[in-house]
């Protein structure tokens, strides 16, 4: 399976920087490397220690194509674990190129997306669930699913399975062991604590898949539904919302992130704003198009965030219609924590504020414009996310292909606990049992398949 | 002048990728870079070797920001001439935020735009026009502007300009002893040695100021006017001329080049197409106007590209004004190269081809389309190049600063010749001299001032 030869891709974001780096990984990387590698030294990068850095030249025949620190890994103390070298060259687009050109006639293979990643999970770096936290380190963009990412990386989630799947083992080797002396009736694993043991594993399992709630949604950003009429004040509550990270971020050139529109960080989570059209009643056939996809809207959203024009509220003497339009939210989703929020409240005096506080309890009065009660639409928002997990340390599952994994274990786990009660035979039982096995191993990628890592590693840029 | 503190900046370019590299360079940065890294191993990086890579992680307190690789390099024997630390983490934005954010909070200050390369040349690294070489290199997008930034950031261009300088330098000095003597009318300095210097230096100044016509255009691009009405094939002839050039860097995934439309590169050397209308007489006031910015395009331009519709010109046989046209054009540019191309030559038999080109000689039938011709159009683009220079590896001129000292060099050096004819005192020819190694001087950075510096490194990016 494992593929030998040498791989080379830019590693660096694609682009013209102060410097990139290519990077080389292979059987024969470094002979290759040190083939258009001119040290300033006379250095000989094949006789280099691993972990050193190296200045010279790229140089392509008669031709020099960079100055460049070529860095020195040698298997399996690298990244894949196979013999590395990365090149770091002045970071003009032209030069990149040029220099992997160069590389490709000298023998090396373009690099497909994840494969350096793949090389370092069949070389036994990483497990399957630690090098899919590698894309996912890269991906995160807020300090909550970067925390995440981070813990799985490191091999938190691995080893939680991993304790399972080898404690299950020992009891499917008894079981099995039993299988061998079926004349004699004998029963090597203790039922007793097979029992515990299931029980456990099921607890955990059971803890693991609820974390998914809030894992899938720290990962992606929970999604909120702003249900307003055009002028309420949208955009100026999502600046208002924005402003203080954004703050942070522009402090230093050269990282500027990437705007993507009505997605917001709080507190190091994401949330995603839903933009919706109001639900006022409308006789108007166009018009009540819009409120059906208002309300699908709200049901693909954890959070539902209402907002009002407290000015427009006061002037339409429209209290009675908001109340209906609550009503009708409320009844159509019980369960969906609601926020409603009057904006613009700078244009109220504190009579009219009492009077739409008392008829609209629970309702929170804003100005976005004048920054007036942000901090407590903020804490509103964070206290529909449970992160207590994420506070306790937990392992919190944020991969959809690891919650399957998890979801089809538990099934088995299941039935291994519904044979032991009924004492199904041994045989039947260690079927069930090798079945959890596979799914618990599939997460860790102790079982795997070509198709399987085909699609895992496909999801990761190249280069990494 | 020389600032030691410590500074940071990303060195890759924005955006997420595989990974990224962070840089600190200063008195302090080895002491910093070990402050928030974690070894693996338990390494100091304090105590470790120039020139070694270490793993370990980023931590901000109980914070584990990231798994990284550190680079050591000690001054003298570091880009900047300082000790330097280089951090390879993970590529997402969030995580170098975080870092550069964390050692910003440790001591570090965010680096200028060229501030590691100014330091550089404080430091004797590299002398002040190696050092806008780096910048060139970065900004290069072709083998010939390449070429000729690499030959300048190894020193080609400064060891020319040294040599004269010393020379001068020591004719000057002779001079100078002379005044200290004026009572003895004694003469140190051989004047038929120092007649024979300066006109060698003149020699070499010329051919170096020549040389800048060629090097400007090679570092911007070669303007071309196509002159030609709506429809005649021109994006089609743009794309046949790009087409082979685009094959070479689409083999490569991840480093997509930005296009740039109507930029192209032949044979290595870039050429800007700009765009004008037609030229046909007209009456029409808003087409006249037209016309003449035709013509201040034009004026602008190296080389005028004139494109007809073969096909159109037999069914109008419209010869006599496509003849009148390149007439007018000749008359307005006596001087500058003119291409005429006749397009869609696909559509004409063996006998309207003969027609054509016997009565308008030197017109280059092409079918853009059919990609027939467009070899010949290159080798004619390419022939209005006087590539001699870059042939000879002899050394070009590209940068406007570079350009005007030598200028005012070459003033200051007909100075002394006519000062050397007249027999000018010593003490005026001397002003003279001076005048000119300080022109020297200010090529290399011999001779420099904060706002020199402070102009040139504010081109630069951010981490170089």
């Amino acid at each position: 399976m494992l593929n030998q030869d040498s791989i080379v891709a830019l590693a660096t974001p694609s682009g013209a920087g102060a410097i990139a780096v290519i990077r080389i990984s292979g059987k024969d990387a470094i002979a290759i490397g040190n083939s258009v590698f001119e040290s300033v030294r006379g250095k000989d990068l094949t006789k280099q220690k691993s972990h050193t850095l190296h200045l010279g030249h790229i140089v392509d025949g008669n031709f020099t194509l960079d100055e460049v620190l070529a860095s020195v890994f040698k298997g399996p103390n690298s990244y894949t674990g196979e013999d590395t070298i990365e090149i770091s060259c002045h970071g003009s687009v032209f030069i990149q190129q040029q220099i992997i050109q160069l590389l490709l006639r000298k023998g090396c293979r373009m690099a497909q997306a994840g494969e350096f990643t793949l090389r370092a999970f069949l070389n036994g770096k990483l497990d399957l669930s630690q090098a899919e936290a590698v894309a996912d380190l890269i991906a995160s963009d807020n300090e909550a699913s970067h925390q995440i990412a981070m813990k799985q990386m490191r091999g938190g989630f691995s080893i939680e399975i991993a304790q399972l799947r080898q404690e299950l083992l020992n009891f499917a080797s008894l079981i099995e062991l039993e299988l061998d002396f079926a004349e004699e009736d004998v029963a090597f694993a203790d039922r007793k604590q097979f029992h515990e043991l299931l029980n456990r594993i099921e607890f955990v399992l059971k803890r693991l898949i609820d974390s998914f709630a809030v894992g899938n949604v720290i990962k992606n950003g929970i999604p909120v539904a702003i249900v307003g009429e055009p002028n309420v004040g949208k955009s100026t509550l999502l600046n208002a919302l924005l402003n203080e990270e954004r703050a942070i971020v522009s402090d230093i050139a050269g990282t500027t992130r990437d705007t993507i529109e009505d997605e917001l960080v709080i507190n190091g989570i994401g949330f995603r704003f839903i933009d919706t059209a109001g639900i006022r009643e409308t006789q108007d056939v166009v018009e009540s198009i819009g409120i059906k996809k208002t309300f699908e809207k709200m049901e693909q959203a954890q959070v539902v965030v209402y907002l009002i024009d407290n000015g427009q509220l006061i002037i339409d003497n429209g209290l009675d219609g908001v109340k209906v339009e609550i009503e009708k939210i409320r009844n159509q989703f019980p369960l969906k924590p609601l926020v409603v929020i009057g904006n613009k409240s700078d244009k109220l005096d504190e009579g009219q504020k009492s009077k739409i506080e008392s008829e609209i309890p629970g309702i929170l009065l804003i100005s976005a414009k004048q920054n007036t009660g942000i901090d407590d639409l903020k804490s509103q928002l964070l206290s529909f996310v449970d992160t207590g997990a994420l506070r306790n340390n937990e392992t919190i599952v944020t991969n959809t292909r690891h919650y399957d994994s998890l979801l089809k274990a538990l099934e088995e786990i299941r039935k291994v606990q519904f044979g032991l009660q009924t004492n199904l035979p041994s045989d039947l039982m260690a079927i069930d049992i090798r079945e959890a096995l596979y799914h618990f191993g599939s997460i860790t990628g102790e079982v795997t398949n070509d198709e399987l890592l085909g699609n895992i590693f496909a999801n990761f840029c190249i280069g990494k």
